[in-house]
């Protein structure tokens, strides 16, 4: 067994799910909605399932999607792509990230990366042979600095792995980050993954920017995007990659032989919801917005302290004013004593764990929310 | 870029596939049926997805899936499979293949394969960090021999990854076949990684044997299924890992970073047509063994030395016996010259080729096979 995998827990989403379904327990933990997603996306996907072709489609995804992304991209971000050259279909942004490091990644090769950190972005650069650099980024900012970008960067950086929106923090980084960020890419000749997934879910009138349109980074930045994020949608597991050719070779490359292809037929559907009015992505925002505003309102009544949430389906919890010093006991005894799933956020850290946050996933029905307070008063 | 991938082309099957598209070639290239597959599995494909449950399924799979597939095989292979532990569902049998050698191999680790092998194959070894031992199979018989087995196994030996039926030869390891290298893999301690994705299109009464179910190689093989080969929906992506317990751990960590799950709807779909009777597979044998009669007897008409076909979608023919020398540039003349996509056999070499071998699909309907042999009465 090739240790950086076996020595691995499972998922942290996925055993916060279990625990939920086994005990009952409303789930905050995992972020997916409880919407089940536009009906006529879902509609078009089943219509194509019937009565359209099932075999393989091309391993780039099929070209109405990839057009259908390039609209998509230059409507709402100004990002001119290339359909044919420099979009590319894959099953889910996580495939996307697997992908994007095995192709990019040679041994010995150092990856910066910025905790707090999605759970596969570590095992997925140490199995592709990488040498992770991490900056600890802190609440309630999470901003990038110079200082600690000069200690990460060195002449051995290949690789910048960036979320943004950020999960679990829920924050956005803002035009002068990614200008920081942007510069020590350049100065150093490293190519930046953007993993992208919460770009359409940000709040109160912010704007997400993305770091493949500042000047100097569109031909060392690969951009990853999701359906399942941008219509709620989390089984589908279609995501997107974009990048300037030369790059996207080798990432087609990992992508033929990690999973080749993605259902025709849910990439049908994806085309089709891609094309939609801008009412819908403002419509979602402001539905996403007005959960987290009850969550937040609910918990605040509570005496609970709130962190801000700028984008994402989280917000986070300060436990320390509740009198708790770990966030993994406080989540073991909220799912299990009183049946409410939520995350951890030392689960996302690697270096130096933050353990006083606790995220929660307010994509949910407004009685959920409910009686997630209710069963949380308990806490207060 | 890290070479194992960016060096490599894109794969034969998707080049062969596109240039059908760009000259409206009649493709038997890529293994695809013309058949859109069972109309009730479609059926209840669409329904999930216009109304069931659109988010993250639990990672492992469905649990009614897993449990399907259990059954599956406790009926068709008598193989006993605990559907909570020692079983998995991947996005196809590529990225179960892909997670598997992750997982599994330790750079510097060698790894047994056989020639004529999947495109994907030694990529994945090598990304993997796995020094590749190839064992060349020479038509027309295909088979192992031991002296072979002994020059490439060593201490250093910790994978063995086989295909059965074999693609493109279309023969079937026998019996003898298989205890020959259970004992190999049990005398070098070495892991099985066994792609049987081809297991059910098996034909004249002839019985696939799973490696798996050979004494002493239960806790020591991985096989690999695929439902798109099995109802011949190729593009839905929705592969099986079985393993036993302690293996499948680590392989199921491979899988939480590639794709972390597959479509819930699709998933239910599969779960719901695995249980058919045995009649559909009989009748599935049956339609696939009459177009290869079809078109081999073309073939026989026409002239063509045509091998024999036991397994798979595909037959091969022999172009020497047609005047030719090199597979692939046969190929090119046939798709562009007379309008049929075919498959050189030199493209599954990758240490002594074979350029004497075409690979045709027959998985198609009677007048694309009459329109092919039209096409391809010119050669004759
Ligand atoms: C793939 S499970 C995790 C989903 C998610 O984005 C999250 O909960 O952070
Ligand atoms: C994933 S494309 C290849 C399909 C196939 O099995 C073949 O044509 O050999």
């Amino acid at each position: 067994m090739n240790p950086v995998f076996a020595d691995l827990p499972t998922s942290v989403f996925e055993v916060m799910s279990r625990l939920a379904r086994e005990t009952g327990a409303i789930n905050l933990g995992q972020g997916f909605p409880d919407d089940p997603g536009p009906a006529d996306i879902r509609a078009r996907g089943a219509e194509a399932l019937r009565d359209g072709f099932n075999q393989y489609p091309p391993m780039m995804g099929l070209p109405a999607l990839r057009r259908a992304i390039a609209a998509h991209y230059a409507h709402h971000q100004g990002l001119i792509l290339d359909p044919e050259t420099e979009v590319m279909v894959t099953s889910g942004a996580t495939e996307a990230l697997a992908g994007a490091l095995l192709a990019l990644i040679e041994p010995g090769d150092e990856v910066v990366l910025f905790e707090p950190l999605y759970d596969a972005y570590l095992p997925l650069v140490r199995r592709a042979g990488g040498v992770p650099r991490i900056v600890t980024l802190r609440p309630p900012a999470f901003r990038l600095d110079a200082e600690a970008l000069a200690e990460a960067f060195s002449a051995r950086t290949r690789v910048v792995l960036l979320n943004n929106p950020l999960n679990p923090s829920a924050t956005l980084f803002g035009a002068e980050d990614l200008a920081l960020l942007a510069g020590f890419c350049q100065r150093f000749d490293a190519v930046a993954v953007c993993d992208e997934v919460w770009e359409h879910v940000v709040f109160d009138g912010r704007h997400h920017q993305s770091l493949i349109a500042l000047p100097g980074m569109r031909e060392r930045t690969v951009k990853i995007g999701s359906a399942g994020k941008i219509f709620s949608l989390t089984g589908w597991k279609v995501g997107f990659v974009m990048a300037e050719a030369r790059l996207m070779r080798g990432l087609a490359k990992a992508h033929q032989y990690l999973t080749f292809t993605t259902p025709p037929n849910l990439q049908e559907a994806v085309a089709y919801g891609l094309a939609r009015e801008d009412a819908y992505f403002t419509g979602m925002r402001r539905d996403f917005a007005r959960a987290r505003d009850r969550l937040a309102a609910g918990l605040g009544a509570l005496g609970v302290t709130v962190l801000p949430s700028q984008a994402t389906y989280f917000l986070n919890i300060d436990i320390a004013d509740l009198g708790w010093g770990d966030d993994v006991a406080f989540c073991e005894a909220l799912v299990r004593r009183h049946g409410v799933a939520a995350i951890p956020v030392s689960a996302f850290y690697a270096a130096s764990p933050v353990r006083n946050l606790v995220r929660l996933c307010f994509a949910k029905a407004d009685a959920t929310l409910d009686t997630a307070l209710e069963r949380m008063s308990v806490l207060a």
